[in-house]
This record gives C-alpha cells, structure tokens and sequence, in this order.
C-alpha cells in the first residue's frame, strides 16, 4: 500500500486566528500532494507553560472544528499536530487526528512530559501545567495503521516498538525540539526510532523563529524503515513530502525480524 | 569515576594459536593505556556456522586460560569479546569477562541470535548451530557496572535500557556486523543505544579481512551518554581509547531524566 505523507513546517504566533489561517493555507498546499497532512506540535499556542491555558480548548473548541473541516474539504487524513487540551479542570498537550470525511478518529495525549533542565541548554517543567495522557496511539486508516506521538515520546523506544506491534507502519511525531538538544539528537533519535521499530518516522516541528518565546530546532523530516532520509526541511517554513509504502516496511520486517526476535522475558 | 577503555580491534584467522598470539600483543599494548579492555566477536574463531563447533571451547578451555592469565598479567578487566563456548552438547555465543586478577567475574551468552536474510546482503541463521543465552548481564566492578552484550543484541532498545537500571555506565559491544548492514545501522544503533539508554557505548568489531569468511564492517567506536563519538577506529587493526566518566552519565540522567520518565506500565 502505497500513500504520500506530507509535513507542514510551520511558525506559530501569538495570534490563534492567524496561526489557523496559516494552518489552512499550508494545509491545501499539502493536500495537493499527499493523502495524509501533519502539523507540528503547539502550532496554534506559544510553546511556554504560561500560555498552555490562554489558549486550550475543548475537544469542540475553535481550533478542532477547524481541523476536521480542513480535513473534509481536502480529503485528507490529517493528524493535526498538537494543541493545548482543556477538560476537567486539566490541560493536555494533544494531537487530533482526522480522516478524509473530518471525523475525529483518534486522539494522543503527549505521554511523557518534558521536565528537564539541560546544562547551557533549555529548563522547562511541562508537568507544572499539562497532565501526561495515559494511552498508546495507533490510527487505523485504509493505508494502514499510523502511530501518534508527540516530542519527548520519541525519547522511548518501548513506545514505538508497541506502536509497531500494534499495527503501525508509521509514527507521525509532532514535536519541538529545542536548538541545543536538536542538535545533538534530533537526527540520531528520528533514525533510531525508524530502524529500531521498522517503522517510516515523520517528524514535524514548527519552523524557527529566532525572536519567538521558544526557539525550536526545525528540520522536519521523513526516514524510512531502513534507516534513510527519505524527506527533510531546513528551519524555515516548508511542506515536505514523501512516498510511504508499507509493503517496504513488510519486507524489511521479513529480512530482519526485530519484532519476532525481542525476548521480553528477559528484560 | 573515572577510567580509561580501550578496544582491540583485530583480525581473525583461521589459527586459533595465531589468534591468541595477537590477542596477547594486543591486549599488552591496550593494558598500557587503559584499565577496561575488549575483544571483537568471535576473535578466536572464524565466524561461519561451520566453524563454531571445531573451534568451541569449555569454560576451562585453552581460550578462557589464555584470557585470564592475560588479565592477570596486565592487571586489567578484561572482556572477552566472545569465543564458541560448549557446553552440555551445546554451542554459545559467550563474552567470557575477568577481573584484574583473572577471574571470571561476568559471562554473557549472546541472547538475540542472528537469524536475518537481507537482501542483496547477507544471509545467516546463527540458530543452526548456536543456542541463546538467556540472562542480562552487568558486571560489577570498582569503575561502576559495565554491561555486555554481542552484536545482533543491540537491535533491541530494551536490553540497554534494562542494563542501564541495573546499574551499567556503560556497555561493551563486541560485534561483527556485516559491510552492508554496518554501513546502514552500525553508527546510528551504537549512538541511539548510548542516547537512549545514556551509557558510554563502546562497539567492537573485529577489522576488516577482504579475503575471509565473513567480511566484517570494522569501526569499533565509543560514543558518550550525550551521543558523542570519542573514539574511532577504521577498518584496519587498530587499538582506540577513551576515557569514561560515570559521573558524567550521572549528570546527563540528572539533566534529563529518562530512567525515571519512562512509563513501562503503558507499553
């Protein structure tokens, strides 16, 4: 089965109304290549705990109804990045997940939440506003199953392996990265991921902008199940597209059975 | 903690007292410049399912005697690479590892045989003559624990993250991948195991013999808990070090916390 995925790097703004006009815009870009359009992480929110309730919303909030009719009227799959979440009193950093007739057909909290405080490099505490989801995410669709993460998900293997095991033949990864940890692990990371769970790996991050709250590493790209650069974007704004054939991931499934060889008895 | 690892990248033969000979030259020159040393795969064998059985020892066999006095003489930890080990009518993939005064203080059956048909590449089917190992193993020793495993054992994440638990600053790998899938995999799976698992990852292989048996990738390397290749070998013999410093794998865990992130209740 053979589709084309499409990436949209875009830059976000403080501004909802125009983060979604642009949205719409590189959204039927998109769709005039590909069957299945992502977007990046926090693309209609400032990426900073300050902002994460300013601007959630409710799963039929402003910015989902968009996303659906997006999908409807490109008639596409769209896995709509991540937005800020809100239900009960809590906030979520999720991705909205579409088919062609712009029915919600999936939905991934970001599981792990990004604490970390790097040396020269970036302190950000998500968990002091955002609660982690609790479930692994696989999409199914007529091309097959597409596994959902977001950012610092990547960090985990076991999750993509599951995500594999479950039906997926590629994991869509919203995510923001930033500079210093881009650098000396966005490539290493994306490629592990794609030949450790034999998966195509699709990452798609806003575009950098350098007087933003948050300067994120950009460099969307799209890697095969054996391990190659099939796509990639710069920092600037950029749809990117690739060829997804899931019988490619079968065969290399049959010529290296990582998935029949784990003993996960053993560890 | 600080101490010094070096790898003997060497080549085999079809003589196993011609190996052991330079094994010996070898592992004196390392004991001059580090306190942890390592053999490749299969450093005293050729590998080829039809030499594992001539060629296999006992745990008191000429190999193991060889390597302990040599551990002993030069006051160092060695690992072992592996050697066939028989035992009970079996045959294993076996790291004999010793301590400074030459017991075995480690012994890790390679877990994960190597049962690939790639195509265009290679074909082999370790399983006909060899049986797996079915234990985790990290050795304990006064630098922190370091974790072994063989080759094909390092497709799979999970291991590396369960040695890391169990308390591995770092792994030694010795390996022999082949030419095609070590230029596709063998940089990006030695780094992602180190970043993942945030270990010192040290990979090595025998080098490369053009006319052998088997024609192995070469490029045994040590790559840092932060990704970073510190040492790095050719295809030739050769001897690489690096300095490992648990307390820098500490920090880097400290900084970014993905032992303790991680939500193995979901996947």
């Amino acid at each position: 089965m053979k589709y084309s995925m499409a990436l949209c790097q875009i830059k976000g703004s403080f501004q909802k109304e125009k983060s979604i006009e642009k949205a719409d815009i590189f959204i039927k870009e998109a769709s005039e290549k590909a069957e299945v359009v992502a977007l990046p992480e926090m693309w209609n929110c400032p990426y900073g705990n300050k902002y994460f309730k300013e601007y959630a919303e409710e799963e039929n909030g402003r910015t989902v109804l968009f996303m659906s009719k997006a999908a409807a009227q490109n008639g596409i799959y769209l896995i709509g990045g991540t937005i800020p979440e809100a239900e009960d009193g809590k906030i979520y950093n999720t991705s909205f997940c579409f088919d062609k007739r712009g029915d919600l057909i999936a939905k991934h909290r970001k599981i792990h939440l990004f604490d970390v405080d790097i040396e020269g490099g970036i302190r950000f505490m998500e968990s002091d506003t955002l609660t982690a989801g609790d479930s692994v995410t696989v999409m199914e669709t007529e091309y097959g199953g597409i596994g959902i993460a977001v950012c610092y998900d990547v960090r985990f293997p076991e999750l993509f392996i599951d995500m594999a095991k479950k039906g997926a033949k590629a994991v869509v990864l919203p995510a923001a990265f930033s500079k210093k940890t881009g650098e000396a692990h966005w490539d290493i990371t994306m490629k592990a991921r794609a030949v450790d769970s034999q998966i195509y790996m699709a990452a798609v991050s806003p575009a950098r902008d350098e007087k933003g709250p948050y300067i994120c590493y950009g460099h969307s790209k799209i890697i095969d199940p054996w391990g190659k650069e099939i796509a990639a974007a710069k920092i600037k704004e950029a749809v990117i597209t690739a060829e997804i054939d899931t019988e490619y991931a079968d065969d290399i499934r049959r010529q290296l059975p990582l998935l029949k060889h784990r003993k996960e008895e053993l560890y």
